[in-house]
């Protein structure tokens, strides 16, 4: 069989090579669709013969969540959307999909990595590369000029995976932006303080808030002698030096983007700019910059944002830093990126080869064209945003939980339901679906006969902390025994109060602080 | 500009005209390249001209959900969710594209509405078109042998979009599905009493849940003289008979798929027969379809599982019904379906057009085989499952929220911050920090320079119940004002302790109901 098969496939590669040739030479067409139709023909026995033979795998760069990492991940959701909604944030969807056309021309060099639908006829169609762009065509397609919104799915990027470090093909977003026409900064603080508290309730270590601004990258580009053209291009190459040394950069830069090395020096000396206001301060007083209006209002801008989050009390987490570059294009104002500092971080560093740092586990910035790329009459709405990169953080938790070596609950049973004797289906299946009925979540066995000491085990195994026995006896006084399966107390309750009973003990347990 | 657009346009469809001849023609390839090219080259063209005029909508058959719907949409779930849950359900994720091969030969009839990904080198993959297929792939890859799960999530189908009727090209499904060898019925009975439990909990009217036995269906053709080979399709057949009637599905039967006349009429006798477990023991005396061994053990099964719905207190909400078939091949045993009765159900049938009864809101059955088609050995993994159907469902409640008229809540803030006076952003700062800190829900403007009367139109508008008022007398005197919006109560609290006052407020709100 399996030589049969390997036969088989280089029939079909050498059928394939003449397919090939043919079409290249511009053969005859009904010649060409003779052969490709023999080829169709072989890969039909391929396909018949290895039904049973495909790989049982998930897609490059995905995977599925088993019910422990499940409860991990609503974990960590469930603290996220605490903090958004804390905030006052509503939340929307948008499909998984969107028109080819919606998602051309926002990404700049990134767009290679979208993933295309196959033309079956109708709409072009692309899967959605992150939440913003979606968000924007929303905005402008409902005529929405203001929301502060919260959306959480996934996301799709042929990008190399890197699963060890937390990099996937399809991965969830967390986003939370501020569209509408406000004053500088306010919402622009807000998102800061939001990556501040939800890091923080994470408890994954320290951590630090990079903020820099588009203008004054741009102006600082301006300043160092870059022609207009390349601010984009060499933007990108000042976006690769959290991964990458500045000699790599540089290069890139000058051999590849043909900047002229002056200018390259020019910005190597200022993209080591880091710090507070007293930094911003500094960069206020230099001639070069001053110079240029975008300079000056980004930096003017920054000290404002610095000065807010002074007062949200969050000044200690953010760090000026003239290196930040972010790569998508549709950023005009702030940028941001929240990087861990602390020894989680720095063990999962080790663990997973990163180069430098561990990366991002949120960034974001302010968008105020997006939203006018998709409307009509070019009607603006000014956007600020950030982006959760939970997939990094799920990483982490997901090894902290592991090392806890606490066993982690995935279903949230309270009683089990047990029968004493063999064959008391009939008593089982009433008592689960009176304690249904008063919601109490209950579980029992799928088999008829069962035997009371697999029942118990299996109880402790998936920290059931109730089992409710039945067996002759008890029917016949009216009874049903409540087992306690964590102090092993066991006591007869009338049928008619067991449910009563059953609150009781589930109230007590968890004011023990014992339930799990 | 529009004409010259018009002339545009004019000129690629000739163009496309002429490449599409060249190749039908089989012409030289130089010639149709450069044909080709020209093309391309007039679409840029329109591409440039045309960028701001693109289409601004979602991809056909999908749908945005505003803040408003999603709320509805939480709604829905969390009592599905909660049903689960008190199952003892755990819950799975998988990706939303698989390996096409994964999805290859499991759909029927239905392959045809699966939505492929673009080849972009690698694999080839598509989109999920239910959650089953993937659930019995993730068992066989982990080798999982028994689970009680679900899984909440959208699924993606290339079919005729009815979106008036609730039916789309990417949905929701919340699907539960018991895994693994058990004794007869009892996990199949589990999943008809979530039915009812959660189409009960949704307050929707009445329903009732056909169920069939694809064994008695099999077996009942072999009765009626069909051959082998045409069970599949005779079965997709009477499928269509909650839509269309008799005489169409005959006439289907008989022209296109060459059934024979007679067999088709003996076939038209059977599938009037519902009702309860008399209806099936009146079928157990039918010589006919005793002698086959699959419509007996059919019925039986189908009489164990109506005993186990009456032990359940659902034997009202199940009916028995010959003419249920359901679509997909993989079912093996038990099938069933959910079908709305009551007055609601009716109103949405009359505004949407539908031919017979509103369709299904929830079905499913048992598989035995699909796991096994997973397994390099083949090894088999019973399952049995439902599959709630949301949309249709979301639709209901969408229609009853609109008729209630009552204003909807799409955010959870307790406390809008507003200053009393020009210019207080930095007391309004540290206020809704505080607060934030404190875990109460805080909402303020993103204007430096407010109004009073605007800001308390908001609260109401919005309804956020308390108002949290700052200004110059209440800075120097080291309070602030606490105002209920509902009852227009404000009283003056000392800042040291204004958490607290917030959240007895909150407290006495909550306790009269009148929060929102």
């Amino acid at each position: 069989m399996a030589d049969n098969d390997k036969k088989l496939q280089e029939k079909i590669k050498s059928q394939g090579e003449l397919v090939r040739k043919l079409k290249a030479d511009g053969a005859d067409k009904a010649k060409v669709t003779e052969e490709v139709n023999k080829l169709l023909e072989l890969k039909k026995q391929l396909g018949d013969e290895g039904s049973k033979k495909f790989v049982l795998k998930t897609p490059k760069g995905t995977r599925d969540f088993a019910p422990g990492q499940m409860a991990i991940r609503e974990g960590v959701f469930s603290k996220i959307i605490a903090c958004f909604k804390r905030h006052g944030a509503e939340t929307i969807d948008t499909p998984v999909f969107e028109l080819k056309e919606t998602l051309t021309g926002k990404y700049g060099e990134d767009s290679k990595l979208i993933y295309d639908l196959a033309d079956q006829g109708g709409e072009l169609l692309a899967l959605r590369y992150d939440l913003t762009v979606p968000f924007a065509r929303y905005l402008a397609m409902n005529k929405v000029s203001n929301i502060k919104r919260y959306h959480i799915a996934k996301v799709y990027r042929r990008d190399n995976p890197a699963m060890n470090r937390g990099r996937y093909r399809e991965f969830y977003q967390c986003d939370f932006d501020i569209a509408g026409q406000y004053d500088l900064m306010l919402p622009d603080a807000e998102c800061i303080k939001i990556v501040t508290e939800i890091l923080s309730s994470l408890e994954i270590g320290d951590f630090v808030v990079k903020v820099n601004h588009r203008k004054l990258l741009d102006g600082m580009f301006a300043a160092c002698g870059v022609p207009d053209d390349k601010f984009r291009p060499i933007c990108s190459s000042v976006d690769k030096l959290d991964k990458t040394f500045w000699n790599d950069v540089r290069c890139e830069m000058v051999d590849e983007k043909g900047l002229d090395p002056k200018a390259a020096d020019m910005i190597g000396e200022y993209v080591g700019f880091k710090g507070g206001i007293g930094q911003v301060n500094e960069l206020l007083t230099d001639e070069n910059l001053k110079a240029q209006k975008n300079a000056l209002e980004g930096l003017e801008e920054l000290k404002l944002l610095l000065t807010y989050c002074e007062l949200y009390g969050v000044a200690d987490k953010v760090c000026f830093d003239m290196s930040l570059a972010r790569g998508l294009d549709y950023y005009t104002g702030v940028i941001y990126e929240a990087v861990l500092t602390g020894s989680t971080a720095q063990a999962v560093a080790q663990n997973t080869d990163e180069p430098v740092g561990v990366g991002s586990v949120a960034g974001g910035g302010r968008y105020d064209g997006l939203v006018g790329m998709f409307d009509s009459k070019g009607k603006k709405v000014p956007c600020v945003g950030v982006s959760i990169g939970i997939e990094r953080l799920f990483s982490i938790m997901e090894a902290k939980a592991a090392a806890a070596e606490k066993k982690l609950r995935t279903t949230e049973t309270e009683v089990y339901v047990i029968a004493a004797q063999k064959g008391m289906v009939e008593e089982r299946l009433k008592l689960v679906s009176a304690l249904w009925e008063a919601d109490i979540k209950t579980e029992q066995s799928y088999k008829k006969n069962t035997k009371m000491l697999n029942e118990f085990q299996y109880c402790e195994q998936n920290g059931i902390p109730l089992a409710l026995i039945i067996g002759q006896s008890e029917i016949e006084n009216g009874v049903v025994k409540l087992k306690v399966m964590g102090s092993r107390e066991e006591r007869e309750v009338p049928r008619a109060s067991m449910v009563e009973e059953i609150r009781t003990s589930l109230a007590a347990l968890r004011s023990n602080g014992s339930e799990g």
